[in-house]
């Protein structure tokens, strides 16, 4: 096989502090499709570029922040493969059983060096609303709000990221597409997949903290519609449309009503494992975060849930 | 490990008729970097977003066409265990001793049911004009001509890909993104990555036959760029710009000065191995191809080298 | 003043064959705003990016095609003066009274050489929808379909066409941006603002003939967005998404459900009086109509309403 | 006639610290051609969609700025006619013989309230590198650098803008397309074509000074196109890319290498005379000028030259 273990960035579960104008951020700007509301409250959704059942959970709570982020494995045996690797490793692995989220089989659950909780899945039901299979149009419906495909990736803060990268690396098959040196250390872009990065960790002391959720968008063009779209809700918008140094990616960073900083990402060059790992200098590190401003903003370091 | 195995579309060989022409189009026009010339007169180059050596191999001819496809894989244990699994299969597997081709190591090679020389290597040295590793730009140089970033993917035409795909899939572990029902059988997309596709496959009589190689732009607007390329120089387009219903793919299919049908392509989903196998009906299959124009223009079916 | 005489193209009336599937395709698909529908069932659109009453009529009729062609002038005075130079010139220049269209002024309407009728108004209500004045967003609305921004142009068939020049040239103010060699004789381009054409005619032997009227769009990556809503609806492309050689601009060619040919445009140059005017020769004419596939559609010359 | 009077910025005479790092940056990063030397040391540039002699004028100094912004009328008689205007209006016109800028005609020059140079002149040879005229390709050579297609428009800064105002309007037939509060007082964009703004002026207490002079591109990617050239050359970018809510136009400001803020500007709505006058109260002046951002960089209004 080509593409083996780890596949992709699965689900992510975000809390908010409003539901109703949580929904209306992710289902009517960036566009996503609403799925359905679980018994709890939680509230399921998912990109129209995506098969499963849901990829974004948002749970109701008093404070911003990411619950979990779960990776889709390959299938069972390699979930119980990886969890016994994990285990291995020395983490606690815990099980989620499947149905904790609708339509997801059983979670491996476990939390990394930085506090972050990770989980791995090989059974997931697909949605009722996919792409098409049969002589398939570009989009299933026209895109509204953002249009955005897919959940793509996440950047996470907390401390011990040396470890965590020598964890996913070792025990996930991850590769470190990229590292670039910040304040707080080496901060490093991982990848499992031709992306330029699945997960991304900065180090800082704080533990669990939670910095974006990215979302795909096909181009550049998509990305500064995304942009117009933000303006013309008064969505805050944090940085860009600009570029990555890191990933070269086209890029916004902006805000969901609960403080949850989001990003729209298109582009990003195609990344296999046996290329060099790219890496950033403290002096050029600004030029690395934003290829054009070529400065940090103040928000990048001390602004995160 | 999470991309293992096949990585991808590494080297392909191409005859042309005249060297001097075939330079100035590659490296000027599509804008290779022009790596060196061997002993044998063959020519290497490579795009300005690939590590390797180089991609794409001239070698003049009285014929035009494409001499072999090799596919770069993970490592060397990889490289043993893949060609013992091609014979296996019942496929004569040679060895190209390395050195053949400057800077690539061994290669497994061997003829599939098409009549295509398939071949695969681990080792490969890097060129001398990479992509840059620190504080890297955007690009190393200002791109020129139709600035293509990287060798993508093949079309390839000939007999028994029924047979084909299920060597690609069972021995390769390529999967099929998808299927069209083309006048004479069913064609296949293949991908060994997150790519809609690495390889690709008509059925007509005719072995080993070469329908195009493409390559790789970031977006739409570059393969519009490119257009303009081709426009200004009066090199001949065959369709395009338009975007592929197969892939999603935007593109421009051109011709080189001795006849082999060029691409350059950008955008197309992101794939994975659990997606379901995508299907275009006979009476979609104009769309499928050219998904604005919705026909198949003549000399898709009939004009290959 | 600056901007003085003939503005722009105001009101273009079309003939549909059924005013219901009219009604979507110029509301729903192009992104048109539906304004309202008059007393003797003509309906009235505009672009969301244009603040007169409206710009596009439909008039349900047993056959396609064009029925007038209005210009804005930029006042009374300039309208009265227009109408006697028209006289003058030897034209029959009739009143159509103030409301015969809901929001119009008077306007004047006679007949040129070409067959065509042509009409010069002065006063426009402005529409209720406008862009927005004070801290205006980059749309009123999130568009919708193609969102089209505004009525742009439309090609003319019709014999005459070196009379219809002069009489453009000499009476109205426009220029000649550019001339192409067709087989009927010399087609123009005509202009009477900064746009590389605001009317063109093609010489045939048919008088009052209609080849399309076109919309606006801001980028190459809305017609393509365009192109991609035609797709998804099954509307017949003629040709494109591609470029004119002739403007520089880019298109797509498609019809309406009565088959009246519609274009989307982008781009073009800024053009100037003093500008030399660009040609075409009889054998560069393929490229200059669509400058990637350098060659005329069979479509281009004989089909039109 | 439709287009008359007042036709263009035809010419900006900038003051450069040092020729040849000037050169580089105007030649070989913006992609102007350069023209000649005059016998003065000056240099001349145009931008390749353009068909005058030049555009940009450098002249070394010890202090950065522009010496004089000049437009292109309609013709000889409407230069006398505008020249007497002037003079009636108040204004001290002078006389700049034909040649004293190789390739142009008689210049009338006058001071306008703000402190500036205004010029008019109605004859300049055509450059010898024009756009082609027959069967004209998109563009004349393969694009260089960020490949401005032409002089655009400047923002100047000064006080009594109200009566630069005035003078624009009621003497140069100029409209006004946008206004803004800034806190020097009201701020104006003015039009001499369909073009969102062709000059604008934002008030200071300091006279004759000099914010940016804009270059123009086809589109939005050619304008983050040219971000990447900026960050690729550490050319020190002001704001963007991003989008200006005043004219929507898509923007970079960037500064050369004596400090001379440069813009590359793409997009901005069609403007017509009878266009309301669109306006930015003060609260939402940050939106106006940078749309996504939706707040004033601090060099806005303090960095000028």
């Amino acid at each position: 096989m080509a593409l083996t273990g780890v596949l992709r960035p699965g689900i992510i579960q975000l809390r908010v502090l409003d539901m109703d104008d949580a929904i209306v951020h992710y289902r009517d700007r960036l566009g996503l499709q609403e799925v359905m509301t679980g018994d709890d409250g939680r509230v399921y959704l998912k990109g129209w570029d995506e098969f499963d059942h849901h990829s974004v959970v948002l749970r109701e709570a008093d404070e911003a922040g990411m619950d979990l982020f779960a990776f889709k494995v390959a299938d069972t045996e390699t979930l119980d493969q990886l969890a016994a690797d994990v285990a291995a490793y020395g983490f606690e692995v815990s099980d989620v059983p499947a149905g904790e989220q609708p339509g997801v089989g059983l979670r491996k659950s476990f939390e990394i060096q930085s506090g972050h909780t990770i989980q791995l899945y090989a059974e997931v039901e697909q949605a009722e609303k996919t792409p098409t299979i049969v002589n398939p149009d570009v989009w299933p419906e026209e895109p509204r709000g953002m249009g955005v495909n897919r959940f793509d990736h996440a950047l996470l803060y907390g401390p011990d990221i040396d470890q965590v990268t020598d964890f996913f690396c070792s025990v996930l098959g991850f590769s470190v597409a990229e590292t670039a040196e910040t304040p707080g250390g080496i901060a490093v872009w991982l990848t499992c997949s031709n992306k330029a990065h699945d997960i991304a960790f900065v180090p800082i002391p704080d533990p669990n903290s939670f910095h974006h959720v990215a979302f795909f968008l096909e181009e550049q063009n998509h990305v500064t519609h995304a942009g117009d779209v933000m303006a013309f809700y008064d969505i805050p918008i944090d940085v860009g449309p600009t570029r990555h140094g890191i990933t070269r990616g086209r890029t916004i960073y902006f805000f969901d009503p609960s403080g949850n900083r989001n990003e729209v990402f298109a582009g990003g060059y195609t990344y296999y494992p046996d290329n060099p790992t790219r890496s950033w200098t403290a002096d050029q590190i600004g030029k690395g975060i934003f290829y054009y401003e070529r400065e940090l903003n103040e928000a990048f370091l001390s602004v995160y849930t």
